[in-house]
C-alpha cells in the first residue's frame, strides 16, 4: 500500500522542518512567530551548481535557445510555447500539446522557481535543470527533433556560434548538447518570483498579506499541507500517489521500475499556484478551491470546511510573486 | 496579360513618387539628393483612423489579445504564435503552421509596420488592421476558433471585461468582436520600427548606411525596384504576378472574382526584410540575394551581376530598424 497518510507519516517525512515546532500542530497555539518559522522566504536565486557558473553570456544564449523555435520538428514550438511567459510560464491547458497537435500525458509544470526543485519533471527523473533542458526538445510528443538535428539547425546561425563562443569561452564555439543544457539551465535559474505578499510578511510586513490569508497560513501548517509543502518551493520534491479523475499513467515507477513508486508524482511547487493552473499532474482540476479539498481528503484525511477552504485559497493567492519582465531576445 | 513589365509601366504605377525625378533613372546621375527624394523616412506612428483612437488601455488590451492563446481551438496558438517577437514578428518558415499541426496556404507576414499597409493579407482582402484582426482567429487551418466562442472564452475571466470597460468606457466591459479588433488593431499601430540606418540616413547622417548600403539604394531606383516598394513601408501595397517554385494560390482572385487578379499577389514591405524571411507569399525562397535575383528576373527584366546584387543586399540590411520591446503580458 503506497498510498502516503499524512497523520501515521508526518514526522519522518517532514523531518527537520518540524523539529522544534511541536506544538504548533495543535490548533489553539496561534503564536505566529511560530507559524513563520517553518517557512522561508523565496531566496534571490537558487543554489548554483559548481561546474555551470551564471554568466551573463550564458543566461543570454540560454534565453535564445529558450525561445528558439527552430530546435523542433515543425520549427514552430519552443520551450516558451509550453512555458509561456504570458501564462505564468506554463501553457494553462490540463496536457500539453505538442508536435502536431498531439497531447502529451502530462500537464506542463511551470519553470518559475524551479531551480529550486531537487528533482525535475513530475516522475522526478533528472535531479537538475541541466539534465531536464534536453528532454522536451526530443519528446516525440514535444518538440520532436533529435538533438543532432537540433544542433545542426544552431549550427546554420554564425551568430550562434558567436554566442556558444562568448558563454562557453573555453569550447571555441562547439555547439554541443551538454552546452545547450548548461546554457538553459542558467536561463531558467533567472525565472524566479520573489517578493510575494507571503515573502513580505515572512519578512516583517505584516501589512503584506490579509487576515484570511494569515488564517490561511496556519491552517496550511495545522493541517499538514506543510508537511510535502515546504522549503523554499513549498515543495518537498518526493513522489507520491492519490486518485484523480481523467488520464494517468505510472508516474515514478517509469523511472525506478519499482512497484512502490507506480503512480506516484512529484509535489509541485506552490509558488504562483494562482496563476498556474491547472492542476495535477493530469491538469484535470482547474479550481484552487477543488484542488485543495482533494488533497485534504485524500493526502489529510481532513473535509476543510468551507471558511477554511476560503482562508486556504486566500493563503495560495498570497504565494504569487513578481513575474520576471522578460523580453523576447531577437532571434538570428 | 497579367504580368507586370516594369519598363512600360513605370510611370503610371509609380505615379506621383517619380515626378520631378525623371532624370535619377539614368545610371549615370549621381547626385545623392535626388535618390533620397524618391523615399520618407518612417513616421513614429502609422495613419490613425478616425474611428479607433489610441488609449494606452485600448493597446494594453489588444496586447493581451495578441499573446492570448485560449481564443485558438487547442489553447495553444496565439497571434504570438506565427508573429512570434523573437523571428522579426513573423515566424520563419516557408508556410504558417496553425492548428493542429496543419499547414497554411502562405508565408506569415511580419506584424512590424503593418499599419502602414493600405492592403492586409497576401491577397489585399482586408483594408485595415481592424479588418485583418479576427480573421487568423476564425481560420480553419489558423487558430479554427470561431469568434463567439473566443468571447466566450474571453469571457470566462472577469479581468477580461474589466479591461473591455477600460479599453472602451462606452460599452460597460461587453466583449465582441469589434472590440477586441480595434484592441488589437490599436497594438498593432505600436509596432513599428524606426531608425534603421536607412531612416537615419534619410534624416542627414551620412555615416548611418555604408558605402555599399549607399550604392544599394542608387540601384534600387535605378533598376525599378522603387516603382513598386515605395513609401514610408516600401510597397505600394498593390498586387501583381510571377512564378514561384513550390505551391502557390489564386491570390488577389479569391477576393475579387476577377480573372485580371488571378495568381497576383500584394507588395511585401521591405523593412525589416532582411530579418523576415522566408520571402514571397509561399516562402519559397529563403536567401535574399535570391529573391531579389528573381524579382529583377521576373518584374524588371534585369540580371543583376554578382556585385550589383551585393549592394542591394546590403541596402536590405539597411532596412532594418529597431525593434519593438514587447514584454508579453500576465494574461489572467
Amino acid at each position: 500500500m503506497t498510498r502516503f497518510h499524512f497523520r501515521s507519516t508526518l514526522i519522518p517525512l517532514a523531518g527537520a522542518v518540524l523539529i522544534g515546532t511541536a506544538g504548533v500542530a495543535a490548533a489553539d497555539n496561534d503564536d505566529l512567530a511560530d507559524y513563520m518559522d517553518m517557512f522561508e522566504p523565496l531566496p534571490a536565486m537558487p543554489p548554483l551548481p559548481a561546474d555551470n557558473t551564471m554568466t551573463p553570456e550564458k543566461i543570454e544564449l540560454g534565453k535564445m535557445l529558450f525561445f528558439e523555435p527552430r530546435i523542433s520538428a515543425r520549427g514552430t514550438i519552443s520551450c516558451a510555447t509550453c512555458h509561456n511567459p504570458a501564462l505564468g510560464w506554463a501553457d494553462r491547458i490540463d496536457r500539453s500539446v505538442g508536435h502536431d497537435g498531439q497531447v502529451g500525458l502530462r500537464n506542463t509544470p511551470t519553470v518559475l522557481n524551479s531551480g529550486f526543485l531537487e528533482a525535475q519533471f513530475w516522475d522526478g527523473r533528472e535531479p537538475d535543470l541541466e539534465g531536464q533542458a534536453l528532454g522536451p526538445i526530443e519528446a516525440d510528443d514535444e518538440m520532436a527533433m533529435n538533438l543532432d538535428d537540433a544542433i545542426e539547425q544552431l549550427n546554420e546561425f554564425e551568430e550562434y556560434n558567436e554566442h556558444f563562443r562568448a558563454a562557453f569561452p573555453e569550447s571555441d564555439g562547439e555547439i554541443t548538447g551538454e552546452n545547450m543544457a548548461q546554457a538553459m539551465a542558467a536561463f531558467q535559474r533567472t525565472l524566479n518570483t520573489p517578493n510575494s505578499p507571503f515573502d513580505r510578511f515572512l519578512r516583517g510586513d505584516r501589512q503584506a498579506m490579509s487576515d484570511d490569508q494569515v488564517e490561511g497560513m496556519k491552517l496550511f501548517v495545522d493541517s499538514g499541507c506543510v508537511a510535502c509543502h515546504n522549503g523554499p518551493a513549498l515543495t518537498d520534491s518526493r513522489f507520491y500517489e492519490f486518485d484523480l479523475p481523467g488520464p494517468t499513467d505510472e508516474g515514478r515507477f517509469v523511472v525506478t521500475g519499482d512497484e512502490a513508486d507506480r503512480n506516484h508524482f512529484r509535489t509541485p511547487t506552490l509558488r504562483n499556484v494562482a496563476v498556474t493552473y491547472p492542476y495535477f499532474h493530469n491538469g484535470s482540476i482547474s479550481d484552487l478551491g477543488e484542488a485543495i479539498n482533494l488533497m485534504g481528503e485524500q493526502m489529510l484525511g481532513t473535509e476543510f470546511e468551507d471558511d477554511e477552504l476560503e482562508k486556504l485559497v486566500a493563503f495560495m493567492h498570497a504565494l504569487t510573486g513578481e513575474m520576471p519582465q522578460i523580453t523576447p531576445p531577437a532571434l538570428p
